[in-house]
């Protein structure tokens, strides 16, 4: 298998909600590939989608119910302490909840969280061990 | 806040199993860049980071009890049918549970989907519609 993850798709409650967050609220462009009951966004180097929570679970045939974290964080990495400081301005007048506010971290660089109206958790961070390449990706050392 | 989502991180309740899944059994390459508590994969265009589950909890400032459905499924598109069934096997080799075997989907498409051994949902995937860019990468139309 190789090392590759395609696509991520959250699991919403409530899709013209997400929607309105992430196109409305974060600016996000919606791809045309979309219909009312999912939204794609290329979200650089991975598709992001939306759809409803119910519907997804029963996709991957599981049992809807859960509750509590989730257990996947997804993150946002920028070039400098200021857009960390302006992208979680951003969020947060766009409606998500702030879980952490921007700091200093143990690993030696700048970020904070906040949650979009599922509560999924986004980190917003400035690695400066962790340049970003021309698309604004992460490029790893092997 | 540009449409980018550079890193996803699966809280793992144990570093090492989830370590020998993805690495020895899925055969995914780690990066220099991890240490004893986190593993980082390049996933072609997005980080993958395997970290505790309580630690990314904390690290969220959200309560780490959670069950159930964390709401939050993966995609590893391939370019063909044949594809999905030996990357599904794999799976299943390596030690995942197979969730739904490969079947025509109501999309278009030919996919299953196992779980990690956190029970995080991988769908295996071949669509038609979504052909793969040189990286193994999804290009959606804008």
């Amino acid at each position: 298998m190789k090392p590759r993850l395609t696509v991520v798709t959250l699991g919403v409650k409530d899709l013209a909600a997400s929607r309105k967050f992430y196109l409305q609220g974060l600016g996000w462009p919606a791809s045309s590939a979309g219909n009312e009951h999912v939204t794609f966004i290329d979200a650089g180097g991975v598709v992001l989608a939306l759809f409803g929570r119910e519907a997804l679970a029963a996709d991957a045939q599981l049992p809807a119910e859960g509750r509590g974290f989730g257990g996947i964080t997804l993150a946002h990495n920028v070039g400098s302490r200021a857009e960390v400081d302006a992208v979680l301005e951003e969020a947060r007048t766009a409606g998500g909840a702030i879980l952490k506010a921007a700091h200093e971290t143990f690993w030696g660089g700048y970020s904070g969280y906040f949650a979009d109206p599922d509560g999924y958790p986004w980190e917003v961070a400035h690695n400066p061990f962790w340049p970003l390449d021309s698309r604004g990706l992460v490029q790893l050392p092997p």
